[in-house]
């Protein structure tokens, strides 16, 4: 089940240059992690019970590179915070929705994650992610 | 002050066949309502204190048209729930950040809204809205 947006993912050439606004508008960066595996680095922005992140490729072959390449500067996913990843994919899988991933996988902080197609999802790209405590990250 | 994620808007073709996916995830579309002065039908799906809004367009010259021509379906903008949409469009000005409207001016449901030109928010469309009781729309 999904229980709210667990963060609003944005494809950013810099996190130091594109912080600013966000700071601007009374956000704070509670933290910054790379995610060597992904080529990216997370900037999170708590807001409201969900969060903003900013994510900078770390290498060329990132999706987020290749996503800056094609697009430009932007909203790349949109994350829903789920309490039983496994059921919500086995569910859409059911009702012929296409996941990305073969199985639901380990994601930041413990998490499991899995990904919708944007086909399947009018063109967004869909997170899912369940954290460990079974509820949403910070 | 930014007070949360009042809502994430997608540019879809059909609410009705992109209603779909957002249903199988478990989300229930509380209204639809027509915003005829955007030339947009809406959608809406409260989902953990934020909600996804479906904006189907009604005329072909509306925003929501422009957007589907040239980049296809997919999220549209990012609206931050603000407390005082007048104080953060005076505090964003003095900081140098480029606002759409003169003003904020009046929005669905008796909001006030202004939107931050993408130039200045890093590619990203972001609305301000302020609802009438000060707080987060259902």
């Amino acid at each position: 089940m999904i229980a709210g947006v667990d963060h609003i993912g944005i494809a950013v050439h810099s996190i130091e240059e594109a912080r600013r606004f966000w700071e601007d508008l009374g956000l704070e960066v509670a933290a910054i992690e790379e995610v060597a595996e992904e080529g990216v680095r997370v900037a999170m922005l708590p807001v409201g019970g969900t969060r903003i992140e900013l994510l900078e490729p770390t290498r060329e072959d990132s999706a987020i590179a290749r996503f800056l390449a094609t697009r430009g500067p932007g909203i790349h996913h949109v994350c829903m915070a789920s309490d039983d990843v496994d059921d919500d994919d086995a569910s859409l899988r059911a009702k012929g929705h296409r996941l990305i991933r073969d199985a639901p996988s380990p994601g930041a902080g413990g998490s499991r994650v899995q990904f919708i197609h944007p086909k399947s999802a009018g063109g967004v790209l869909v997170e899912l992610a369940e954290h460990a405590a079974g509820g949403h990250a910070p």
